[in-house]
């Protein structure tokens, strides 16, 4: 680890604006990373994320061992090549598909065998090749390969799980990166503050260049998680980078970037647009309802993205209906806009001392 | 009529290249016009069809009347409002949809009863209200309402289309079109160039603004239709554009230019692109073939799309396998480039006096 892979620029209560340095370009934090499961962020182009201003994206190990395949991306110029995508790219380890997705999932000590949703193939995944792939990949950030135990797991669970991913984070560390590539380890723990600060006592000194949360939001109520944020993120190491994995809503990301998280990604944004969920200020819409059908109104007044300056409510209300491919693009351009744009607007508040009310505020319009 | 609509500006051989005046700007002729069936050609934003400098786009008033309806299009700014498209468009009058898609049809002299193939609702258009639909839908070209016969119909069937045709042709221009709205008449015949001719003699003088030749490419050998486009086209009035409906193949286009057609439509560019046929100069490839997995070249070198100029055949396998929204529109992109870019090469080809060679070179190389 290197200590300037992340450089904190300014603090403002718990909440933290910083630079996290990527062989891709700087990533401001805080940051909001489109999810790009195959390869894609649903509907995009490449040219759409740069066009939306994403930095950073996230791509999912699990989803692209199965198909196109590791060594294929490698052979293409990795990830990066592969996508044609110059910005920076995490990956995750496949651990949470793993235990999310796959059927017959069998784990050991060792790893995980568990047959593809694809097409039934019979798959390993262990702490090393997880890395190994994730080196093949060539993304900037690759995730320690974790255990992620169901948000209903007793205690004891909850505590094997920890133990095994902490295991596991060193042999990760044995695995060469790819050039500049950084590696984040995840703190397990479940919505159990001491085990939570027990495992992050356990992660912190391995060496990894940052740190990141992960099995929240996996079906605990909101306020739970919350509460686990507020607690562990100011214990996390401040000179890394703090990844808060798989959250959330615009209210969770506001209340987390308070509590002092960096990073987050969320299907959400994306998946809710192809369901017919757009977000606003002022809360969501549901572009399938009737009152939309003759609104003349874009989704936002003065939102940049190509949906809401080209096109009204009336208009993307009737591509939903008839189920137009175009509806899903500009759905999903418009509600990462949203989020991209909310979380820029919380790091230029933190730089100016104004989190509190940055995130007052937009916490009460969005009701 | 105005006879200034259209301008002939050069001929070579039978083919010309010609001009025709609408509301939104001149159509530079011949001219591909892609199909936006539901207020948007499918995959493509309005931005998308700019970019492929699109002249001209149809709309289905099927379609449309169905779906969100005329009246609401008419409310929300026309169709050009709707699905904010500054270029022409073309809207075609239900008549070919009605035959060929809705249900439990009923044809009657004044007009036709059928059931909508969305919600099995009643419907009925007749001449007046499919141009009064177009007129709502404010296009800048409308077309007559026609009855298009299968292609096997006997010869006395085609002759009961053709005359009940030439009837509603007198009734179509009893409507007031949309202000600067022009009209184009149009032949049926089947296959049968006697029968053509005469419906040609029956609607040539009743001041369309144009003349279309409907009903082909329904089922016929390509062999056969070109025969009929080649006997025809030179006979339609050489001051109005001819337009060839719902034709064809990249070897129809030329084909059918080269005898003097200036305008066509068709989805196969959009359709076959979703299917994974994609269209090069040396004919198609599909997507889906395994060879194409591992492709490190674009689809065609050289093409200017944003498929062929940032991504390669590998990762087009990749999304059309994933089925990834994204692989529907960089192939649509793709497929929409290579057609316009064919007629435009048609045109140039034309106004330099090397048709033939254009088009022998074209036809060669597609095999």
């Amino acid at each position: 680890m290197s200590p300037q892979v992340f450089i904190e620029e300014a603090r403002d209560g718990n909440a933290r604006a910083g630079r996290l340095h990527t062989p891709r370009g700087d990533v401001l934090t805080p940051v909001f990373m489109p999810v790009g499961t195959q390869a894609t962020v649903k509907s995009l182009s490449s040219g759409d994320l740069e066009t939306l201003g994403a930095q950073i994206i996230l791509g999912n190990t699990y989803h692209l061992a199965l198909r196109p395949g590791a060594e294929l991306i490698s052979d293409l110029g990795g990830l990066h090549g592969f996508m044609s995508w110059k910005g920076a790219i995490l990956t995750d380890s496949g651990g949470y598909q793993i235990f999310s997705l796959a059927a017959r999932r069998k784990i050991d000590d060792d790893g995980v065998t568990f047959q593809s949703h694809i097409d039934g193939s019979a798959q390993r995944f262990t702490p090393e090749s997880a890395m190994q792939i994730q080196s093949q990949l060539g993304s900037n950030i690759a995730m320690a390969f974790d255990e992620c135990p169901p948000a209903d797991a007793p205690r004891e669970a909850v505590i094997a799980a920890m133990d095994r991913t902490t295991r596991w984070a060193h042999r990760c560390l044995t695995v060469a990166p790819a050039p500049g590539q950084l590696r984040f380890g995840i703190v397990q723990g479940g919505t159990h503050v001491d085990l939570r600060q027990r495992h992050l006592e356990q992660m912190a000194p391995l060496g990894f260049d940052g740190m990141a949360l992960g099995g929240l939001s996996v079906g605990e109520p909101p306020p739970i998680m919350h509460e686990v944020v507020k607690a562990m993120a100011p214990l996390m190491p401040r000179d890394r980078a703090r990844y808060l994995m798989g959250v959330g809503t615009p209210r969770d990301l506001l209340i987390c970037i308070r509590a002092g998280i960096d990073m987050f990604d969320c299907v959400m944004p994306t998946r809710n647009a192809r369901n017919g969920h757009l977000f606003t200020p002022d809360g969501h819409l549901n572009i399938g309802n009737a009152a939309h059908k003759t609104d003349r109104r874009p989704v936002v007044e003065g939102c940049p993205c190509e949906a809401c300056t080209r096109y009204n409510r009336a208009y993307l209300s009737h591509l939903f209906r008839a189920k137009e491919i175009l509806y899903y693009r500009l759905a999903t351009l418009h509600n990462l806009q949203f989020y991209l744009d909310l979380v820029r607007g919380a790091r230029q508040a933190i730089l100016e001392g104004r989190i509190d009310s940055y995130v007052d505020t937009a916490l009460a319009r969005l009701g």
